[in-house]
């Protein structure tokens, strides 16, 4: 996180089940992640997926309209598209605003 | 997820690496789990932890008023204590208020 921690900013909360096989997900998702944290407003990025498939990644975000215009990016667009179509049995998109956080890290508590 | 999607309502998401071993962690978590869906204003919640420790956990209330009730149940503060003194290395949490969302299932579409 680079973000000062009393900015707003927005968390997109992608929850998803995987279809069975790799099919090229792993190096679109690498693909994305890369393009992701060249966008406008791109904070940070955090996920996991267990290996039932089961997943959750969560990227932050400096604004809505920096979200939408990831949304909006063609190589994004066409990796939705085979999302859809290959990748995923399910997912849910969460769109949401940090109201506040807290952290606690043993190395410095 | 029993609420209707138009309503305002919270996500607590939390991301955290645990240390190595169970050491009563699973139980523990059972337990919370078990006792924060029967909180008032308990929406529902997703886990994800992978091999390596890395876990997102999202937990979904109808008010902050129900988040903050939780963090404060009894049961509730000796399991955050225990987490800092065993369980984890490092956790965030950041409370959010779900500004939108849309889903995809492919056995719907």
């Amino acid at each position: 996180m680079e973000k000062g921690m009393n900015e707003p900013y927005y968390a997109v909360i992608f929850t998803s089940r995987r279809t069975e096989g790799d099919r090229g997900y792993g190096s679109m998702a690498d693909r994305m992640e890369e393009l992701a944290r060249r966008q406008p407003g791109f904070i940070g990025v955090e996920s996991v997926r267990d290996a039932s498939g089961a997943g959750i990644t969560v990227s932050y975000w400096s604004s809505l309209e920096a979200i939408a215009d990831w949304k909006r990016n063609e190589a994004h667009r066409v990796a939705q598209e085979k999302g859809r179509e290959v990748w995923y049995e399910n997912y849910t998109v969460r769109i949401c605003r940090v109201e506040r956080e807290y952290a606690y890290d043993n190395e410095q508590g």
